[in-house]
């Protein structure tokens, strides 16, 4: 039998437009007009012209990295032989020095389970073992801000929440507030955003907690205990999670789950301390921080090994493909929301919003070939800054 | 898009012949004639008439098995949403009390990505990530016997192995002496062999042991320091497997590698706890007794987290898809070879040795569709006793 191999990987910059904005610490804001933005796109092409793509927001892969690292890697490879292309890739990383960071190996992961999904005229998360068909989404918040009808007070928190409880969410993850805030980290205003929510949406929505992630053991304790009270699913990254015994100090002394670790590097490897130890409740893991989809399936099956859920970060189509394989990944986690900005239209480079929630707070999973990404190609063409 | 769904599932039993016979405890041995044997295939269909077929000896899939558990969770599903039906024969397993076997779950799992490599015309190995095309292959021997020519001495194992190496393996694997043989089990006599196979073959070729199953942790660790002298690259359960702790402290006490277990249950959840407790070297799973390729990369992927090497039991072409995917699998175990038989040859109803072995001692990976079986439908058609 011969093979298709890759013939050519290449960026594609385009000019769009965003309702976020980042502030000085990295965190998401929404924007009350839409911004300019660059999007880029991976695509990896074989012999017979059968492409697959990645999506990404910003300029992540840089020239330097393409031309060192992801073509000499990727052409002339069989593009299905994703295993050997990721290992490669995973070994030049430690000579690369972060150049080639995790998000670059889960571009290219993602773009050749894009790729499969095409060339074999199936959606990806059914390639993947189709677990299910459908997944409950949470509706994860940005992080408090101080603007007028925003995310601003507890009352904010609430009244936002019945709005998505409105919409057909079943779950809220709330992102409390963070510097640069003036009055942020405070961890007694956490809990009182965290009270207000439950008082307004009532005891059958399920809710979590994302908090400051440079609180003490004593505030983390706190925050935990108090989440008790307030029947909160999980609670997540109140400390820096490179400190594991801090984390493992906390799950012993509350029945508030601790869900971890987002940030920390080490893909797999790292994980797999965190679960033997007993660090976490629920292990988390993001196909962006860990490499890809093939990374993060191999963390789902670490924490089914151990009776762990695995709870995906991050929002996008990667995400849903993921959920489509791993029965212990239980919910979607949506992109950031805010009352400022409605998520129901998509950004000019989308043909759709593809992980659309519906009416009963689920994502029902693309029926299309590959990730089901719903790149407008024709805005993308007409908006394109740099092909290289 | 529309899916495929499963038309019809059906077991075919034929009657071929073998060269091996079983005594009373089980272990494989060579005969000098071919013996009468059943060999059995399940076959999965779907609407659109493409198939899926998982070989196998013996008749493990019985009618009781098919009826309650297998058709009802197969049929009308998308034959490649495997995660779905193997999670669905997972949680029928606690109620089938030992009737629904990890066997059964296997075969399934075979059958599936058999099928998908058919639907996708891809070699099962690529469609798994394809890391390798090739992997060497370890001579995996029968346990010993009394038999003239066979497998009876010190002496016996050494001439063996020198034939073995000489045929282009570049590591062997003794099973040594079990009951019902009279004078086992004997834990000096087996360093006897290991050390005579050491001598003839010279320090280059890598020697493993697996040995009589139910010493007591004295024996075991004799066992393990006599090969440290030897440079045996590990040793697999020298004592009874369901006592973890056991393992813990013979890995802890010696530096050659333990790798573990093979016959415990649990597949997955059962090996975490090996893992974590540090009660192997090098992991070990099996693509039959873990319910398939799927969970055996499951088990792969969690020893890989934890930078172990996962050691797959057993010979097939379910094995070496396995092998396709695992970058820490590094193996290939043979059938058990007696110098009594000509591997070589295959049985009547193959079309050829599927897993054959080059002249350097490795297994060149199918070039076709599927897991490669060669199956010879003909002979089969030809000698089929039953299909249900």
């Amino acid at each position: 039998m011969s093979s298709a191999v890759i013939e050519t990987v290449s960026i594609t910059e385009f000019a769009t437009t965003t309702r976020n904005w980042k502030d000085s610490e990295g965190h998401d804001h929404a924007s009350e007009e839409p911004r300019p933005a660059t999007g880029s796109i991976l695509t990896v092409t074989d012999s017979d012209g059968v492409s697959g793509t990645c999506l990404f927001a910003g300029d992540y892969l840089r020239p330097n990295v393409m031309e060192e690292f992801i073509r000499p890697l990727l052409i002339g490879r069989d593009p299905i032989r994703r295993e050997a292309i990721w290992h490669d890739l995973y070994l030049a990383q430690r000579g690369a020095y972060g150049v080639l960071h995790d998000r670059a190996l889960s571009f290219v992961d993602q773009a050749l389970w894009d790729y499969a999904g095409h060339r074999f005229g199936q959606p990806t998360w059914k390639l993947l073992g189709g677990y299910r068909d459908r997944v409950p989404a949470y509706a994860s918040t940005m992080c408090g801000d101080d603007v007028p009808g925003g995310l601003g007070s507890p009352e904010d928190y609430a009244a936002f929440a019945v709005k998505l409880v409105e919409r057909g969410f079943t779950a809220v993850k709330l992102h409390t507030w963070m510097p640069p805030v003036s009055f942020a980290p405070d961890a007694k205003l956490d809990i009182r955003a965290c009270a207000a929510v439950r008082e307004a949406v009532g005891p059958d929505i399920k809710l979590m907690l994302d908090s400051y992630h440079w609180y003490n053991r004593s505030d983390a304790l706190y925050l935990a205990k108090e989440l008790e009270k307030l029947d909160y699913l999980w609670m997540e990254e109140p400390m820096d999670e490179y400190s594991m015994s801090s984390y493992k100090w906390l799950a012993d002394q509350t029945s508030t789950l601790i869900a971890g670790p987002e940030s920390v590097e080490g893909k797999f490897r790292s994980r797999a301390e965190w679960a033997a130890s007993g660090s976490v409740d629920i292990l988390r893991v993001g196909v962006l921080s860990a490499g890809g989809i093939t990374p993060a399936l191999k963390v789902c099956a670490l924490a089914d090994a151990f009776g762990m859920d695995c709870e995906l970060h991050g929002s996008g189509m990667a995400s849903i493909a993921a959920l489509g394989a791993a029965h212990n990944a239980r919910w979607y986690e949506t992109s950031l929301l805010h009352p400022h900005i409605d998520y129901d239209v998509p950004p000019p480079h989308l043909q759709r919003v593809p992980d659309a929630i519906d009416r009963d707070g689920f994502v029902i999973f693309p029926d299309e070939p590959g990730l089901g990404q719903a790149i407008d190609f024709e805005y993308v063409a007409a908006n394109t800054t740099g092909v290289r």
